[in-house]
């Protein structure tokens, strides 16, 4: 028998930018906390708005990472 | 470049008295071990029944917390 | 080996004044048939509007309850 | 305090001709040993395949019935 | 570089016929406030019961319309 | 052949009440420019959070009126 | 022309033992009360958790059943 | 022991006339590749409108057919 | 008692580019009609092939803005 | 730059003993004709009743191959 | 007025035996870090496949237990 | 009466470096097999993590292609 487990946990990044760099924003972020990370999945894509542009780029992932 | 990222925890208030209170006791509770709560998502709404009665509102929520 | 059986029923409450009151008011007819109720989930939220207002609040929630 | 109570019962109908009339017989047979029905939701729509046709069509509706 | 914007409104359209019906009125209707419709989308569909018979078939659709 | 056709627009009602408020903004404010408004569907429940509670509920409706 | 109709009931089977179990009594259960049931469709897997460890194995699944 | 195995296609079928020859096409055209269909499920249904008018009715079903 | 009250409108923006720029015609889009535009969900990601490569992309985007 | 490319086919496994070996059968019958599966993943659990007993076990996986 | 708080985590076991070890390894990994834990929810199923045979069983749940 | 028909194959496209090179990739990849590509629809947006940074982008698409 062997079994592994991850956990998930829920972040949004903000960019002003792109996805990708909220993305990668998130998944930093979440680094400072956790070791392991191995996979994430895109959960939901909005953004703010500024005069009529959008100035923020906001993605929420869920991070999976091991847990030993 | 600027970025920003939030959390995400999920938590489930139960109240006797209503949905609201369910939520503020949700958030409440969130409160005391994250800082920098910002917003929150109603992900659904059960509730216990006793005697043919409801006698408890439980509302799962999202919580979200700026990660400094 | 133990096992216990629910059946779900779907019922709608509707109500002049709040969700909390269809609600209510969709476990007690519903209690009226069966026995042993045990929890309910909310699945929609709706309502009614006349002169350009709410004026009825309408909730459907399934109902679970024990079967001997 | 105002109040009013519906139930809904899942019901599929099955016809060799149509949606239509899959839903129609769905809505009659509900009527059967229920009153009061109100309305119906289409929840799902499949079929069966003969010799290469489709020879069934399948409708599976919520119907709603106001509970005295 | 080359872009192009589309609206989408939602109508429910009623038919005492079908669901086709009731998706060319809902279309029909859209049409006398918009311009350049081009696709639609079935979103719901449910219906109306009167003496035990489906009596009015509701169909509610996205209509997609080119903003120039 | 008889035909009838709704609209429905999505509206976003924030309080520092309740939701019930909430939603009674939204669809007050969405009958400042349209007639004949005849039901609402709750989409979204969500919050914003100050010092660590709720201070704002909102309620995104579905908000559908009769087109002549 | 030729039609055929079934009803669902939606019932949650509990288990100490396993999912295929509790999916094993719901419809045995389900079938003291009803005859000609046909097939069913898992809706939900959930569990209790008792002393860490998962104690009762909960699915909620749809039966069908003929109606003559 | 004994197994059986099917697989599905996605399959969206287009037509001037209804969603039921949409499906239809759909299927005799799956039927030119694949043996042994046995049953459709409807995943979507959507249109193009041209003069105000749909003039196309595409359904996207899944065809499930046996694999020997 | 204070409220507040958003509208939202569906728009898809499409672009031989990205999602972003897409995202962005959509909203410049809107804001043609609209003002105070506040923050958008993407709904929808979709897209044109042609001679074999993607060659438009295709977001559908909520727009809320504030209604005075 | 470096790119993969996975697909996905559908397919529906159904064992008279239990979803393990359902989806088993599945796996093994989708090998036969592609070659590289990586994973699978689970999208419906339904089930035949004969006699008043589950006598069929059908889950739909959607199972992912390397295309070289 | 009386209240309960429940926190929920996201796990996902992975076994190559069945899903219910794998659920039973998440549950256990989680009460390694928490305590309290009451039930749990299935949300997702899938597997890794290895020389044409499913070699693991992963499974994401919910995992709710009591703040105090 | 006139008619047309689409197939759609799902394929997910894994690029080190954007999602827009994975559905690139996947739709190229897409049609070395098939002809006729006419569109594709975004189903998920995933992604591979090393050394704590987003290391793959995993587009999953539905890839439709038209059936002569």
């Amino acid at each position: 028998m062997s079994t592994k487990v991850f956990k998930k946990i829920t972040v949004t990044g903000c960019s002003d930018e792109s996805y990708k760099q909220a993305i990668e924003a998130a998944v930093a972020k979440a680094g400072e906390s956790v070791h392991g990370m191995a996979w994430f999945e895109v959960k939901e894509m909005r953004g703010a708005i500024e005069d009529g542009k959008p100035c923020e780029w906001q993605a929420t992932v869920d991070v999976a990472f091991k847990v030993d």
